[in-house]
């Protein structure tokens, strides 16, 4: 078996792939913004986690390269469309598309970029189609459903943690799995360690998404390279909060509401209220568990996987490379 | 082989098929408005098509139908999101997707429509499913493509007629053809018989479009049921109008350029200048030949296809349906 492709070694082949999907010219104005989002970079992981299942069984990972370039440009096309949705002006520190050009260019442009995503899923052995598409199918749907449960979130006054955690493995989490299940399914793993992979990728989403919320507030602003408590001036109601509303007196909870209810208080008087009741009811801490104990089932879920070890490292990497903020 | 089923019967048991197929009730924001857009009926001739073309070969059309719901799917996805971008306050009478909820709404559920399309297209027979995704594809590729070209028109100084008939064709035709292929496809039809189809499809659905824009000013205002001229009134690149502005001259292209440059003038002086400079230019009778030539051909093409000629009666009558309104 040859030896194991390193992160860097797939993601320089990944962006090469990239670069060489042929876009029709014509009409312009459907195929620049998908070219244009594609070349706004990103690390291309959730392909490469194809790649990495796939590599595990020693699977020629050019072979598998259709099915990574399906789900980076599925990824993109949600991109391009979320962007539209949450109004946002920048991605990646460049002009999104539908600023570039327009919404009605975003909205037809991603639906292309979606067709474009399954024509490359379906380049894969045709013994194999009927339960990839069906694993793409259901993914796509959930990644839809995590959106809108996200949207319906900013105008609900209370969120159970459990709602949460449920729109983040959709929203997140199933793209990561499902990247992973694809990439094994096609190197012709057994059925027992696409699951593990799939549960591996699940968990291991869940943790990366609470880790994003507690470096918001927490992390070094410098390294985190964002606004530092950026989801408190937006309110945005994240792991933090709810943790925090769930364990509230209710005195509490009307600073919560207060300072959740505008956007309108000095930024650093509205940070430091929250911070402090944040601290008082030591929700990093409880976040903080929360987010070991999806990382130690993802871990669980690697180790039950029915390969040699040494074969595991790159996904012992990609690991340790989506949590290494944390401290 | 069993009876042929009529028009009527086909579209009853896909209005039933459609009634039947479940969708998630959460989160109730996504899956509504897929519910509420299919309930706004709609004659059902996209989905007819494959159960006819299958049913031409004595396949049970049982067996065709998840074929059928997809296209029909498909066809919805378009409509939400086209109606986004042509600001159209009414589908079918009705309120648009958009406008009785939201723009984000119309775009993330639209989006849940085009998988639940592909839901339904992925349940045929995996021997034909390489081939059945790759012709879905290019053709939802091609449905993006004409309605990019339609807005592009808009703004476009000169259309040409070649141009036009590229859009509609993208636009309009390839989904017929596409839905009649893919039931000749999937009920084991020979390839020239799938070929000869799917050009039926393209040649019937640009005779249909040629004949709508000749309806839309020459037709019986009760009868089309829609207002007289409108596409006058709203400045639309028709093939009347292309075919006037490559017959005018240039006195003639400037009155046209006049009155097809805004919006506010009397709507009767409008029109009634426009169909002046129409019957100068006898564009009428030039649009009505284009049309009459991609019947016959479509009629060439149905003649070629090599099974019974009683077993072509659906799609004639369909043929007849389809362009009755020319008289």
């Amino acid at each position: 078996m040859s030896n194991l492709k390193s992160i860097k070694e797939l993601q320089v082949s990944l962006n090469l792939a990239l670069d060489k999907i042929p876009f029709q010219a014509e009409p312009a104005e459907l195929y620049e913004p998908i070219s244009y989002i594609l070349t706004l970079g990103g690390k291309r992981l959730r392909p490469a986690l194809v790649l990495m299942a796939a590599d595990m069984y020693g699977f020629d990972i050019a072979k598998a390269m259709p099915q990574a370039l399906g789900i980076e440009l599925f990824h993109n096309f949600t991109l391009m469309h979320d962007d539209i949705m949450d109004r946002a002006p920048l991605r990646r520190g460049k002009i999104t598309v539908h600023e570039k050009w327009n919404t009605n260019i975003g909205i037809l442009s991603g639906d292309a970029l979606f067709v474009k995503a399954y024509q490359y899923i379906v380049k894969a052995e045709s013994k194999h189609l009927p339960v990839l598409m069906d694993l793409f199918n259901q993914t796509a749907l959930e990644v839809c459903e995590g959106q809108q449960f996200d949207m319906n979130f900013e105008t609900q006054e209370v969120v159970s943690m459990n709602s949460y955690l449920e729109m983040i493995k959709f929203k997140t989490a199933v793209l990561l799995a499902c990247a992973l299940k694809s990439g094994a399914l096609i190197a012709g793993a057994s059925l027992a360690d696409q699951n593990n992979l799939y549960k591996f990728g699940i968990h291991i989403g869940l943790a990366f998404q609470l880790m994003d919320d507690i470096l918001d507030v927490y992390g070094d602003q410098k390294d985190f390279g964002k606004q530092i408590a950026g989801d408190i001036l937006s309110n945005k109601k994240t792991c933090l909060y709810i943790k925090a509303y769930e364990c509230a007196s209710e005195q509490q909870r009307k600073t919560l509401d207060y300072y959740f209810a505008h956007q309108n208080f000095n930024a650093e008087e509205k940070i430091e209220k929250v911070m402090n009741l944040y601290a008082a009811l030591n929700v990093k801490a409880a976040c903080k568990e929360m987010m070991d104990e999806h990382y130690h089932l993802a871990l669980n879920y690697l180790n039950a996987i029915r390969v040699e070890e040494a074969r595991k490292q790159t996904l012992l990497q990609f690991t340790d490379l989506l949590m290494v903020r944390e401290n």
